[in-house]
């Protein structure tokens, strides 16, 4: 792969894609997605004329681009939130992510039970499109605010930060899941309190390190001479919580997004909080987040069209319906009003990043198999799953900018 | 290799070091080469503690997000420097290019011819140690005077565009060398002339698009909407100049350079230009130039200090002597003053980067194969050029930091 021409042509295709839905009224996501799902159906209709773009989805390389690009993202995220409204929302986005996680949850495993023939790994396949449905893709999530200005409101931190829950709960379902495959029984209780116990330790050693060693960092910073070392120690501070966050179970977004929320005021200065600030957006919007997101479309695969398509209209019919009912019922019933918990709902649609990372886990792990079944519905699992998550992360931003302008205080304008 | 941890790992070790370096009075960039050469050394004793870090100077992943490095700083060194200025200084550069270049070949081609047997590759081999004099780390370079705040002044403008021009003759070499080794004579006065057309045409192409293309695109981008704009012009014109470089047989370092030397006041307003040169600055400074500093410390190999200790040290004494006498000596024939010919000549020693790469070519080519010869000047040469390049640009900063400050303008405090 010839990095420097493969990334020329994302960032050129994305950013022209972008330009485009933006002035077709949409967000500019919408256009990197559909830039990145044109280039893969380009690559697939003429392999010859590209070949450093041919299974590109499935480059080391690139796949590091791309983990680069959801990382500084969730970074960004938590940079750009403050933790004392994630705090005082706390109780409506727990709300909201346990109904946004339920419903769906339920959905799947209905779903499975209705269109998977029996097998050994059936118990596997229902749950896994129980996980698949529950998650919500955070870094697809915080852009499509971003782009609608609607991250720091009420509505967006709730939805980012019952997202955030969503995705922890859904990647210990995962590692149940996983359990389940390898060992062909579920762990016991003791196991899910090992994993309860691993999460609650990742939160609580961030806690403790950003409330009270990054103060004290952020002073110690001012007798160090080096060039640009804030930038570094913000960095060096999400790595480590990255590192930790993998260690402990969970996917390294939550350890990028949990340093950037811990990085603000109480850290360092407010110009130098300003100048990481800037950095960081440049880089994320400016060049790793339009490859990421056109890496998602990249990743679309029709086979289940073909193969089963009634079950992949279904699947994602429940995807919108699952988050809508559960998050946004939830959210009506906390006290939102009815337009905010459907654009709460709506808002926790998204399954684009999570989802990929979930579905090749699963995939490593034999679920699609062959020799397990031959239904068409089994054989083209994955293929249905990240349509899905395609399909949502498109849509939901386009419904999402109508419910804003309705109630009125529509997109801020940039 | 998990990535995170990595970074996570050489970020903390090369601004560690790079603050103790300020400490002692020396260049960051000091402290984070050794940095790197600190922890292949802890590796190569314990690979068992390291085991992600082990051979990591050669996995695909890591040479990527180095490259990413190199490209930065390339891209940061042309941003920072203006163009009108290189015109300026072009005279004296290409003077001391042309000492820089032909003293150090020669000296080269000397060396070889006493310390290596006779063998059908003998001539290539001569002509790789040549090669590997003639070069300047331009990267480097930039950055060793950035450190020291000499970049804008005419002695930096010298230096650095008299080591592009070292660096473009050298890759023609090398490109002459590698036809010699594949074909096994040299190619002709025709392929000669297709190569320096090539280079031509490379400096053509961009100077029409820089000079024309540039300020309409700046123009044309006020009309557009998307976020973060500047940066992904600035990004996609540097891909886009990389790409053509290694098309035309350059290396794509020399591509960066130019994008962002045609970057400035004529392609868009001051406010957007400074905001785009501090995001690359915190990227590159605070990122992405340390990893790939620490990785040419992770790159030394010490074989060829126990193999062929002599022949090592004759080469890194010709690698000094070769660019003071060379470089120095024909700054001092154009009128600089004797203190500013040392600093110039000092200033185009260090070989670190792109030494690596071609080091890498020859060894690619079959240049150092045992089968060639058994002689250890033969079997460590590669070993040997490695050390002279990781020494020269560890060596280079301090005396030339002292070279600055004894001629009274030392380096500007940040």
């Amino acid at each position: 792969m010839d990095l420097f021409y493969v990334l020329l042509i994302l960032l050129v295709a994305t950013r022209a894609f972008g330009e485009l839905a933006e002035r077709l009224g949409q967000p500019s996501l919408v256009g990197e997605l559909i830039a990145g799902i044109a280039l893969g159906a380009l690559v697939a209709q003429y392999p010859g004329s590209f070949p450093d773009l041919v299974d590109i989805a499935h480059n080391d390389v690139f796949v590091t681009i791309t983990d680069l690009g959801m990382f500084f993202l969730m970074l960004y995220a938590g940079v750009e939130m403050q933790p004392h409204k994630i705090v005082q929302y706390s109780g409506g986005s727990l709300v909201v992510a346990v109904g946004g996680m339920a419903v769906p949850l339920g959905l799947g495993l209905a779903l499975g039970w209705i269109f998977l023939p029996e097998s050994e790994l059936r118990t596997a396949q229902c749950l896994f499109i129980g996980t698949a449905l529950a998650i919500t893709a955070v870094p697809a999530t915080v852009r499509i605010l971003m782009d609608l200005g609607q991250l720091d409101t009420p509505v967006g931190q709730t939805i980012v930060s019952a997202a955030v829950f969503d995705d922890v709960f859904s990647l210990m379902l995962l590692a149940w899941l996983t359990g389940l495959i390898a060992v062909g029984e579920p762990p016991g209780l003791v196991d899910i309190g090992i994993l309860l116990g691993k999460i609650l330790l990742f939160f609580a050693i961030t806690a403790c390190i950003g409330l009270y060693i990054f103060p004290w960092g952020g002073r110690f910073m001012h007798h160090l001479r080096a060039q640009e070392l804030e930038i570094s120690a913000m960095l060096v501070a999400a790595f480590a919580f990255a590192v930790l966050a993998e260690m402990l179970g969970l996917h390294f977004i939550v350890g990028a997004f949990v340093a950037g929320l811990y990085f603000g005021h109480r850290t360092i200065d407010k110009a130098s909080y300003e100048r990481v600030k800037r950095t960081i957006s440049g880089m994320t919007f400016g060049f790793l987040a339009p490859i990421f997101f056109a890496s998602i479309g990249l990743n679309l695969n029709l086979d289940a069209l073909s193969g089963a398509p009634l079950f992949v209209v279904v699947l994602i019919l429940a995807a919108f319906f699952g988050k809508v009912a559960g998050a946004g019922g939830a959210a009506r019933i906390y006290g939102f009003s009815a337009r905010e918990s459907a654009a709460i709902g709506i808002g926790m649609s998204p399954r684009g990043a999570v989802e990929l990372v979930i579905a090749g886990v699963a995939l490593k792990a034999g679920l699609f198999s062959a020799a397990v079944s031959d239904a068409p519905e089994v054989r083209n699992l994955f293929s249905a799953v990240v349509i899905m998550a395609v399909v949502t992360t498109v849509v939901s931003p386009i419904i999402l900018k109508r419910a804003f302008s309705i109630r009125g205080d529509g997109g801020k304008p940039r």
